[in-house]
């Protein structure tokens, strides 16, 4: 039997997952949590297994995007809920890539959610709880927080092919996506990896027949059936039978 | 005595300007009201006036610009409060230019107000009262407002040259140009012109030495002395002897 390394040492914890440091100086250990928040953490609740659920889903989509030219942190699943991952520096912007109007953007415009756009929008969010993690455009992100054009650039770059990837990836197993958000994070090489996640979490996912929705929403929204809806994207996902990446 | 041309056929009433039809296919009159607002008009004032004041502001601005190579819609100045101004059809979104970070985007992102910025930054919000004016990316007015790529970057291009000319206008008479808000509309041969107004209405002003702000935020943060800051920026520019465009 193999010997069980313990990570005892917590560097960070969020709404859904926590960092520990490894032996290793490269290495994270992500935790998945149980547990479930919107709007930023005023709702909260959890559902029995919702951390293997979605460090499961996780892997796969790391897995899948890995064989399509994406990058990520992602290293291998780990004990209980969790993973190993690559060490990065999170740069502090949710990206956020819409196939179809729906959420925030859908809201602050006035325009119906299900609204399809003509090409996929990719847009930014400054990560700060405390401002509730405003919208910025690209100009602020240069003029205000200073990242580069060459990294903005190539966040967009790798967002959209991420969208691409995923497209393709749920439209296989009869899911519309609709859009999801990711986060990017620097190796100490200073190459710009997918971090985070993957999950129903961070992504708004419709069932190509019956339109029902398959993730946070049915939480955000009192919809019922989450974890039955979390479980069912991972069950539709496993029949593919996506290789390692 | 010349003849009094009644413009008795009202196009537009906003917070603060009424538009007329003219005899002219091509002119309206644009009639400057003593009202002020804020905060999307929860906050109403007036003083006496204020209409002449900023008429005179706006034509004096207007004028210097036009010598400095912006085309606006501006003709002449007409009796009372108004102005006769080229017919053209306004382009939804308010665009902002900041040279110091103040107002909103301070705010949203948690920055204190006096913040300089490297360089000039330029922002737009999408006119709609019901919607709060929200603030959008260039890709949101290009993917779901259709706003061409070249309209996106010429509205940026004359914000930066507005920028440049106010800037240089205001520093001759010890005021520092913190940042403004500017319309542009479509002529009826399709040529983007400098629209709506320039005036403290939407500009912010900060008197060089005293620092004492010197435009609407004196309304909006009850900071007294509204009438004679409005005053004192069109008396300072009258001192410069700036030539009809």
């Amino acid at each position: 039997m193999g010997q069980e390394v313990n990570y005892s040492e917590l560097l960070y914890e969020g709404k859904a997952k926590k960092i520990f440091k490894t032996p290793e100086k490269e290495v994270f250990f992500l935790e998945f949590k149980d547990s479930l928040t919107a709007f930023n953490a005023l709702k909260k609740g959890s559902f029995e297994n919702k951390g293997i659920v979605n460090r499961d889903i996780a892997a796969l989509v790391f897995d899948y995007l890995e064989q399509h030219g994406v990058k990520s942190h992602y290293l291998k699943k780990e004990k209980h809920n969790g993973m190993l991952v690559k060490k990065v520096e999170i740069i502090p912007f949710e990206v956020v890539v819409r196939n179809v109007l729906a959420g925030s953007t859908a809201k602050k415009l006035g325009l119906e959610e299900g609204t399809p756009l003509s090409e996929p929008l990719v847009e930014f969010y400054f990560k700060k709880d405390e401002l509730n993690d405003p919208f910025v455009s690209e100009e602020q992100m240069r003029i205000i927080y200073k990242i580069s054009e060459k990294d903005i650039s190539l966040l967009c770059e790798l967002a959209l092919m991420i969208n691409q990837g995923l497209k393709e990836l749920f439209h296989r197993i009869d899911i519309e996506l609709i859009d999801f958000k990711v986060e990017f994070g620097k190796d100490l090489q200073g190459q710009i990896l997918l971090a985070d996640e993957i999950t129903p979490d961070c992504c708004r996912l419709w069932d190509v027949k019956t339109k029902e929705k398959l993730d946070k929403d049915r939480f955000r929204r009192d919809l019922g059936q989450v974890k039955e809806s979390y479980e069912q994207v991972l069950a539709r996902l496993q029949k593919l039978n996506i290789r390692k990446g």
